[in-house]
């Protein structure tokens, strides 16, 4: 494939708008809210069935929770198996006095689609299945076998994901793994993810007493959970933001070198720190950039502190807090897990902790055969090369495709920055959608040079 | 005043029950909540003709919130003076589906009278003016001076009360001060209390962000004030209990000798603890023994911690902590107060501080020249010697008589244990006011051996 053959693909797209535009918005109607079930079980029939009109063979996988649909169509032999993921179902709409349209009755206004489940995540996957549709009209076939699950409860966690993909190892199997999920880069520029953080979620909780006691009449005498919730946190970490429970860091996969390069090629991105009313990164990291900061390092959070109350002279009788702890290549959550309740039994036995969730990081080093393909791809398309992002700072469930499944995974996102996933007015740029679409036929092209397994 | 003298008293009150009880309950009825103005300013009028009706010569002391009212009877040339100081204003009533009578509507039931204020204080004070009016029957006159200052605002921190009493000290002037307020003992014995513990209410504040951010998005980029706020408070205290910030202990005046006696010779006071839930006494402060806990040691306590959302995966943008600290003898909130700023300035000066209230802390001597012959007086009324403490924990303005007016202050509190002072269905047992009418008396008796200034 040449730049002449791309830059085809894009006018195709660009031609057919009205037509790509309307599909789309006839697939946004569908609600698929997994957290409340809305919209099901018709999300998931809509689902395969718009699998089958991209030209896929389409079944439904059943789960312990909302089912995903899964859809394959397959390239010359010998060509390599392209995976694409994405979600069907979409987070619940919140406020609607929030909303200036309706959630499932999308409008364009502005250049933009504005719709549930435009940008997070529908829009995305629909611009892979419309560029399989297209590739195969414009060639009469695809040029390398293509796969795509749609997870049906992505927003709830994925709790059954990591059980389907071990049990449809063999239905899975592929090259390369592909996602579409977030937006692309701060600045707007077009990008690949490399790797995402693991989270694990700890809640603790201490206390002494059934109700809070007067702090003159029993100060001293009635030992106080906010103190010994206080300590035990403070013992977790250093001035220098240093985590120091035993063993933190052990399993810590540095950056490679490539990775390290591709880091200090990215532009600065603490712009949005302002937006915050922020004025400078945590001193505690020091020179270190914002995307190493993310890339490189797993974090302690405190995400929430409560005790007792602010305007009574009393000595509470119970505190908790809740942490999170991102995770970076090569830390498992059930080890950290481990290290902090033994960090606890040593040096704070009082506190009782509970796990709130846990999933493993996941990275794909940037000097993986695929990554020079997908670049070159989209900056034909887009007219220059994509930011090479060794890892985002959020979490997302691709440890199932690193992992489990054995393969690289490589994030593509097609939304843009603004797009209010999880928010109210949710949109997604229509040049995006129409982008993503041109760029999904692109690297798919592209990635028909890489060898098979 | 010898014991038949006494046992005369007490038979003379309890001969008198009936006309007693309906003069206190008349007494109740007219509401006096300062919080809210609730009776004002009738209540002060009342709490005047009651001065007058005890026999003293009463006005009214305006100042700039509610008025305190004053009242003097002369005894013999030369006899002392003894100053009762108590409060007219009650606490508001609080949530009134949870009182089973109406609150100032008093109702004699199981030996008890269940009103607001019966206990705090109206019931108290009540008793000392009663023995007033029954000993001038008795005798024709009073065995000393007596003055009675009734508070308007105790109940809302007696804002004012410290400027009265530098404005009125040569109409205050006494040789002694007693005051009846809280309870008795825990186990139910009639007790003299020496003094009190002062306290400072200090707020905590950190904030870098205008809202919460994303804890993955921006994990170890933007500062988290929950941490900030972790370290600050983490760093003034240690794992024994001992607070770090430098000269917090430097003005504490030791317990002398005869008061560690006193505290020794104390019944051990833990049983409570069990009510709470609570299954020992804080292992901090090691085997100090309740009352030492309270009497010898101030307290530095965490009374409220907030920050964020225990359900979110955030980074908080903002910290609250309330703490308080309880002081003893020496210390003064004032100059706590800078010692805390410029541990917080040294340590943690991203933290906001801001002093919500100080009342400096009292201590008369346990072997000053009244407490032996107030506790033979409350024997001989009583059957037993009362107990003598040092110390209580919690906080009365009781400064102003030791620091400000510069005269020993006493308190025999009159009320039971469980007079649900502030709470809903406050009581007084009828026997508490009785005994406490003829405490008083004997006690007022018993003064007239001391020598006046």
């Amino acid at each position: 494939m040449d730049v002449t053959e791309t830059a085809g693909m894009r006018d195709t797209v660009y031609g057919r708008q009205g037509e790509l535009l309307d599909l789309l918005i006839d697939y946004l109607r569908q609600p698929s809210v997994s957290a409340t079930g809305e919209g099901f079980p018709a999300a998931t029939q809509r689902a395969m069935r718009e699998l089958e009109l991209a030209g896929l063979r389409a079944e439904v996988w059943e789960t312990a929770g909302r089912p995903c649909v899964f859809g394959r169509a397959d390239g010359p032999p010998g060509a390599p198996t392209v995976l694409i993921y994405g979600h069907y179902d979409v987070q619940p709409v919140g406020p609607s006095d929030l909303w200036r349209t309706t959630p499932f009755e999308p409008v364009i206004d502005a250049g933009r689609i504005w719709a549930r489940g435009s940008g997070d995540n529908k829009g995305q996957h629909y611009a892979h299945l419309q560029a399989v549709r297209l590739l195969r009209e414009a060639r009469g076939g695809l040029p390398v076998t293509v796969k795509i699950i749609l997870d049906g409860e992505e927003e709830v966690g994925s709790p059954n994901l990591e059980e389907l993909v071990s049990r449809q190892r063999d239905a899975l199997a592929a090259d390369v793994v592909i996602y579409s999920d977030g937006p692309v880069d701060n600045s707007g520029q077009w990008c690949v993810k490399h790797g995402v953080r693991g989270v694990l979620g700890i809640g603790l909780h201490v206390r002494y007493a059934d109700r809070a006691v007067h702090s003159g009449n029993f100060g001293n005498v009635v030992p106080n959970p906010a103190w010994t919730l206080v300590r035990a946190l403070a013992s977790m970490r250093d001035d220098d933001g240093k985590v120091l429970i035993d063993g933190f860091y052990d399993d810590v996969v540095p950056l490679g070198e490539a990775d390290r390069e591709a880091l200090r090629g990215l532009p600065p991105d603490d712009s949005t720190l302002a937006d915050f009313g922020v004025a400078e990164m945590d001193p505690a990291y020091g020179d270190l950039s914002f995307q190493e900061r993310l890339a490189a390092l797993p974090t302690l959070t405190i995400n929430g502190l409560h005790s007792g109350d602010p305007q009574r002279t009393i000595i509470p009788h119970e505190a908790r807090a809740r942490i999170d702890i991102r995770l970076v290549d090569g830390q498992r959550p059930e080890a950290v897990l481990e290290r902090v309740r033994a960090h606890l039994a040593r040096h704070a036995p009082d506190v009782v902790m509970t796990q709130e969730m846990g999933v493993p990081p996941a990275r794909t080093p940037i000097d993986n055969p695929f990554t020079p393909r997908i670049a070159r791809a989209m900056a034909a398309v887009t007219g220059q090369p994509p930011l090479l992002v060794p890892a985002m700072g959020g979490t997302l469930p691709v440890y199932v495709w690193n992992q489990v499944l054995g393969v690289p995974a490589l994030g593509i996102p097609f939304a843009n920055v603004d797009e209010n996933n999880h928010g109210p007015n949710e949109n997604l740029e229509v040049s995006r959608y129409l982008d993503g679409i041109a760029i999904s036929m692109a690297v798919l092209s592209e990635l028909a040079g890489t060898v098979a397994r």
